[in-house]
């Protein structure tokens, strides 16, 4: 695998082919490993809607970790022109000293720590030399080679910046990053963390970190290269002042919390060596974690390079959280035992106190056709009942947690919340979640800042266009109180 | 044309081959179409810079009208999945009547009335039925088939809505698109509705309509669909309450002010039939006129349909506004002549008056890459004469517009706007210039809400590493006023 590291490191030599047949990665074993995934999840991978998802997480994998099979010469070859310069002496403008920036560049990666698709806001700069400069839209291009692929931000900076350094050869390059990541459920329970309005673009409640690389002149203390970078970077609302020296490389992804056995990653390695991945009958947890790591492996990457030894078990234990089985017997009981109806004392009352409703109830399920998550609000208006009770914040959340989180559409999950509180309170049901899919924003379309929204009614709401509208009003008030 | 025609209508139909070789449209008829275009411009398109705009310019025609050669069944197809309903006398939900939307799904798409791009927030949303769904990102994908052809904005959102309710057969299918369209530089020159501030991604200064199509349930009165989808698309700020009634079709585009001459169609169309293109030895408006209507025809489209008659004209209008000539004969003798200095009145005034700055100062400029517009802000500081004399602002703008407005690159933009004010005032110049490049957001890499930002510096400037931070404050200070 030395050579494999050579590559990922070398930009120069980054067409890689291990692990690839003709059609690039073995889509083949990956979607084997999918459906091991599955069956550890406790889902019927031959069910409808999980059918073709092996297929699709195969695909979206090696799409998502393209460029270790793209070359940045490719991409720069042709692209330079010759543009003059300035005499040293009078100034430094065009191809000989004129600061070049391109900002707000939105891209995608895959988190090396637990195969999570992370946010990306990349800003580039660079001094031109030689007399000549680069198209600007192939800075952004060398930036997405190295995105796709297993990264982590500080090491993602390193290697843009590098590249650009090698195939344009200018002055001095600078690469600042400003990364999102997901949160685990674990910290979703809390709904401290969640992610707010998914219409507001807002990436409150990600983790969040910032790292900046830079060569030549962005590194010499005398110059002001850097400080004129990171002022530009400012005109755009993007500050690394601080939060730079603040972050800390390996902690940043929230699934560096989690204790790896000792013996995982040589149990995963030994397992591959044999040939044993799916030898087993039942599907237990290292079989998963054997699947995942040999999807690493089919990506082109080495599952026992240091970075991603732990990987698929992070992986796994990320997935777990939405195993069918183990929330079902957990959640289920709760739901129809314990809930809790009570006065009525906060939310929207309208209509003379006939509709209550509980607004941004935050939730984060699992898109079941590309194992990847969708997380939002959603918004929850009823009728009183005859005895003028509610059901407390606390149970709908638990409620909203329970169907959320698992293999999950947003459809269905709209419709299994309406369906659950109108079993408890019959009257009227109306329900609107609100999300972003990670599948939408960061996989082939890549349509960032869009938004879904799915809409059930029941009984009173399925007639009454009156109470829609008031129910519509009150989210509206909300959201819009929020502010942009 | 007639089956073209029907291509064009019917979603169900739209595999053209028409204008097409093995490689799709004709690439080569193109590039020599573009050449004309460069040379009626007054440039030498062997020159560096301009040598492979020909094949790139094709290439991006052809990309971006791909939508032409995509079937709408191959992107939904295979991507149903059954999703209970609700027993229609309960309520409407998941796959029977569970209203979905997509918001803010950004698209490009090509003017048919002048060849430009113009920018797309697209909203969908559909009523399911028959007990299934349809995978969300299908949505956004068939919207971008009918974005990649030559459009305006109502039949864009009504071939959306057609293509999606003959693809899904739900009960019913609502298109609302916002789009923008850039100013021609006639109304630029007057500096009155010029983009803002390009990091700020405000679309102010476009031409700007709204429109809806819709069918099934969202069409009857007595339902509330058609309410409750514009509702969630408040939530997440766009409004459709009025601007749809005020919206005329052939109105938007700026260009359709211009009065077409009325031989001029039939022209392109007996040049295009005689094979007469490029036998002209002189590039005149004609040759340019019949070149832009050789584009239209390899790309599959009829350039005799009555809505795309005028397009060359227009396009070569355009164009023309770039014409190096033209405004090389106009505004030289204007800068070296005219130039008005005076007393130092407005601008921000630091170092104990030493810098004057004129900031925001708008250009539109084309690339002479891609013949695509950037446009933005230049920021001119410089350090007083010894007579404390300054430049007026609108001399300082005529120059920066003498230097935009032709085929051209940012960082020379920057240098030769440096240089000019040098030349004028010799102590020391510094000019920033911040950016949209339309070509870098509307093709291929398709990055919504990058800019680019480029510096020069000279005479003391370039050795002041204090001048330089107090005018980088200087422009600070301006962009934070604006607000986000």
């Amino acid at each position: 695998m030395g050579a494999l590291e050579e590559g990922r490191f070398d930009p120069e030599v980054s067409d890689i082919t291990v692990g690839e047949g003709a059609g690039g990665p073995a889509i083949g074993t990956m979607e084997n490993a999918v459906r091991v995934l599955l069956m550890g999840l406790g889902e019927d991978s031959e069910r409808e809607g999980l059918r073709k998802t092996p297929i699709r997480v195969a695909k979206a994998f090696r799409e998502g970790t393209r460029g270790y099979r793209q070359k940045v010469e490719d991409i720069v070859q042709g692209a330079f022109f010759p543009e003059a310069g300035l005499d040293n002496g009078i100034g430094q403008a065009g191809g000989a000293g004129g600061m070049v920036v391109v900002r707000d560049i939105n891209l995608f990666s895959y988190c090396e720590s637990c195969l999570l698709p992370f946010s990306i806001k990349c800003h580039l700069g660079y001094v031109p030399s030689g007399q000549r400069v680069v198209g600007l839209s192939k800075l952004s291009r060398v930036a997405d080679v190295f995105a796709k692929r297993l990264q982590e931000p500080q090491r993602l900076a390193d290697e843009i910046c590098q590249a650009l350094q090698n195939s344009i050869r200018p002055a001095g390059v600078s690469v600042a990053l400003q990364c999102w990541h997901i949160q685990f459920p674990e910290v979703l329970k809390c709904n401290m963390n969640l992610p707010r309005h998914p219409s507001r673009s807002s990436m409150q409640g990600w983790v969040h970190t910032s790292v900046c690389s830079s060569t030549g002149v962005f590194e010499q203390k005398k110059s002001s290269f850097s400080d004129d970078f990171h002022t530009l970077l400012q005109f755009s609302g993007a500050n690394f002042g601080l939060s730079n020296a603040a972050c800390s490389i390996h902690s940043w992804c929230p699934s560096r919390s989690l204790d790896v056995p000792e013996s995982n990653g040589h149990m995963v390695r030994n397992n591959l060596l044999n040939g044993r991945i799916f030898s087993r009958p039942v599907v237990s947890h290292s079989s998963m974690v054997a699947a995942v790591a040999s999807i690493i492996l089919s990506l082109g990457e080495d599952p026992s390079r240091k970075e991603l030894v732990g990987t698929p078990y992070r992986y796994v234990h990320w997935l777990m959280n939405f195993s069918r089985s183990n929330i079902d017997i957990r959640q289920n009981g709760f739901i129809l035992n314990t809930i809790n109806l009570h006065e009525s004392s906060n939310g929207y009352i309208h209509r003379e106190n006939e509709i209550n409703s509980e607004l941004n109830i935050p939730f984060c399920a699992q898109c079941e056709h590309h194992l990847l998550p969708f997380h939002g609000v959603v918004h929850i208006g009823y009728f009183h009942d005859e005895e003028k009770k509610d059901i407390d914040r606390s149970s709908l959340q638990a409620m909203v947690h329970f169907y959320g989180c698992k293999l999950q559409v947003q459809e269905r999950l709209t419709r299994q919340i309406a369906e659950a509180v109108y079993s408890v309170l019959g009257r009227g049901v109306m329900v609107v979640v609100e999300a972003n899919h990670i599948c939408m924003i960061s996989r082939g379309i890549e349509k960032v800042g869009s938004s879904t929204a799915t809409i059930a009614v029941m009984g009173q709401f399925s007639t009454d266009i009156t109470a829609k509208a008031l129910f519509l009003e009150a989210i509206s008030k909300v959201t819009a109180a929020v502010g942009p």
